[in-house]
C-alpha cells in the first residue's frame, strides 16, 4: 500500500471543547498486519460523548487516551489486509477503530466483530450498536420500568435518548416525557417518535414544566445530561423511583467546576435509587437485545436519526456537536 | 385519673437545633379511651434523627408534625386504660407514642405492638426495634454485601451504625471500617464491637484515611451522615459499589444550605448505585430479621449500647445529642 494513514492524535489534554490545538492530524504509513492481525479501512466513525471523558487524565472506566495516541472511538470499515482467517480481506468489521483512515486490529476476541452483509452501516453504529444497546439495557435493566410508569428522558433527541423513549412506550410506560433543546427537536420526538410530551429546556424552567407534565411524580428518569436538570428531576421523583445515570454531558467539558447536586437527599425521602451503568458490562447480552431491536426497527416501531459529518478532519467538530446540542440523533463521521 | 398529661408540643418550626422556644411543654388531661382505643403510660421514648426531619415543613415520607401537635416518636409503655380487648390494661406496648406521659392509641392495625414479657425495654427500642431493623435491612437488602467485601459505615458509634458493622462482619465482610467522632468512640467500635478499623473524622482528612484503610476501594457504604463524608466515600467506591443512604444527619438541621454533592459522577464511572430506603417499607419482614437478631444478641455476637437521658423535659436535649455526636449507641429518654 502506498497510501498514507491520516491519524487524529490527542496532542494535549483539553480543558473545554476540543479544537485543532487539542487534536491534530498526522500522517503515518498504513500499518501492516502481523500474525493474527488485520487492517481495516475505516468508513464510518461513531461519535459518542464518552470519547470526551477519555481525553481527560481522570479516573474512568477505561484508561485515558495517551498524549500522542490516536483518539479512541468505535467505527466500522472493511478489512484490506489480513493475517487472520476469521477476518479475511473484504469483511465488514465493527470495533474500536479510532479516528484514523486505517486501523490495525490485533484479532484477539472482542477487538473486532463481523458485520453481516447488507446491514446499513449507520444502523450498526446506532440502534444495533452501542448507542441502541445503551438505551435498551440502561432503561430495562437499570431503570426497570413497570406498566404505566411515568418515564422522563433527557437528551431526548440524541442518539440514546431518542431510542430510550421509544422503547419505554413499547414496554408499556404510561407516559414518556422527553427533555430536548429547541422546538424542532421537541416536535420531532413527539410527532415522529411518539413521545407523549416534550420539554424544551431552552424555553423556560424545566422544573415547572416537569411538575406540569408529571403531576404525580417521575417513576423512571434516564439521565444523559446531569447537572441542574438532574436536580430538577430528583425534586420530583416518586416513591421507589429509579434514576439511570447514563451520562453527564453537562459536566464532561469541565470536570473541575462540575455541578454539585442539591437534591440527592430526595433519594432517602422517596426510597429511590440512582445508578450508573456501563454498556461494556452487557456485551454478552447484546444478542438478545439486538434481536428484539431488529424486529422493532423492521416494523417501524423504533425509528432512528443519523447526523452524518463528512471527513476525518471534522471529527473534533462532530464531537463538539454533542455538547452544543447541534445534532439530532446519532452523530457519525463518514470518511 | 387525676394526673395530668405532660406533652412536648412543636411550638414553631426550627431552623437549626431544637430548644425550648421550638418545643414547649404543656399540660393536658390524661386522655380517656373511646371504643377500640387504649391509653399507654409511656416509660421510654426512642430518640431518632428522623424526628428532626418531621419538624420541617418539607416533603418527607410522613407529613410534617403540625404546629401545636405533640412531637411524634416511637416509644414504649404500659396500657393503663383500655376499650380494646387485644390490648388489656397491663400490656406492654410499642408504638408511635410521641413525646408525652400518656398516649391515646386508636387500636387500628400497626398503631401498637405487644412487647413480650421479660424483654429489655431498651433492646426493644434499639436492636430489636426500628434501629436494629434499619441496620439489618439497609445493609443486607439495599447494600447487598458479598463475602469479602470492604464495608464502610458512618455514624459508626451510633445506634444504627454500630449494629451495621457487626452484621457486616457476621455476614462475611472482608473488612469493616467505621467512621466516628473522637478516640473513645473509635476505640469502642474496634475493641468492643469488632470493627476492623475506625476513622476519627475529627482527627484528620477522612478521604486520606479512607484511601489508607481501603486501598482497593469501597464495595458497600452505609451512610448515616451525608455531606462531605459521602463525597469522600464516592471518590473511592469500587466498581459495582452499593451506597446505602440511611440518613443525612449533616443536613437535617439546615436543609436550605444543604451540602451539594460533588462526586455523584463517580456512580457512572464505577457503575455503582446509591439508594435510599425507608424502614417502614419492611414492616412485614421484621419477624425474619428479629429472629436472626435475637440469636445474635443472645450469643453476644451483636452488642448494643444505650445512652439513657432521664426526664420528658429533656427530650429536645436528647435529640440534639444525635447532631452534636454526644451519644454512643441508642439514645432513649426514660420517663
Amino acid at each position: 500500500m502506498t497510501e498514507t494513514n491520516r491519524r487524529m492524535i490527542l496532542a494535549q489534554r483539553p480543558t473545554g471543547m476540543v479544537d485543532d490545538t487539542i487534536v491534530t492530524m498526522e500522517e503515518a504509513p498504513v500499518p501492516e498486519p502481523g500474525d493474527g492481525e488485520y487492517v481495516v479501512k475505516v468508513s464510518h466513525v461513531s461519535i459518542d460523548p464518552t470519547i470526551r471523558t477519555w481525553m481527560d487524565d481522570a479516573p474512568g472506566y477505561l484508561p485515558p487516551i495517551g498524549i500522542g495516541e490516536v483518539v479512541r472511538s468505535g467505527g466500522l470499515g472493511t478489512v484490506v489486509a489480513s493475517r487472520n482467517d476469521e477476518f479475511p480481506v473484504g469483511t465488514t468489521v465493527f470495533g474500536m477503530l479510532g479516528w484514523q483512515d486505517y486501523a490495525l486490529v490485533d484479532g484477539t476476541p472482542g477487538t473486532g466483530n463481523v458485520v453481516p452483509d447488507g446491514m446499513d452501516p449507520t444502523a450498526v453504529l446506532s440502534v444495533f450498536g452501542v448507542t441502541g444497546m445503551t438505551a435498551y439495557f440502561g432503561l430495562l435493566d437499570v431503570g426497570e420500568p413497570k406498566e404505566g410508569d411515568v418515564v422522563v428522558v433527557s437528551g431526548a433527541a440524541g442518539a440514546t435518548g431518542s431510542v430510550v423513549g421509544q422503547i419505554a412506550k413499547l414496554k408499556g410506560a404510561g407516559k414518556v416525557v422527553g427533555i430536548a433543546g429547541g422546538p424542532e427537536k421537541c416536535r420531532w420526538i413527539v410527532e415522529e417518535l411518539g413521545f407523549d410530551e416534550a420539554i424544551d429546556y431552552k424555553a423556560g424552567d424545566v422544573g415547572e414544566a416537569l411538575s406540569a407534565a408529571c403531576p404525580e411524580g417521575i417513576d423512571v428518569y434516564f439521565d444523559n445530561v446531569g447537572g441542574e436538570i438532574l436536580d430538577a428531576v430528583l425534586e420530583r421523583i416518586s416513591i421507589g423511583a429509579r434514576v439511570v445515570l447514563c451520562g453527564a454531558i453537562s459536566a464532561y467539558n469541565d470536570r473541575g467546576s462540575a455541578y454539585r447536586l442539591k437534591n440527592s437527599f430526595m433519594l432517602i425521602m422517596r426510597r429511590a435509587k440512582m445508578q450508573g451503568f456501563l454498556i461494556l458490562d452487557y456485551l454478552d447480552r447484546f444478542p438478545e437485545a439486538q434481536g428484539e431491536m431488529f424486529g422493532w426497527v423492521l416494523d417501524g416501531k423504533v425509528k432512528h436519526a443519523v447526523h452524518v459529518v463528512e471527513g476525518l478532519e471534522r471529527t473534533p467538530e462532530a464531537l463538539n456537536l454533542l455538547f452544543t446540542g447541534g445534532n439530532t440523533g446519532k452523530v457519525i463521521v463518514a470518511l
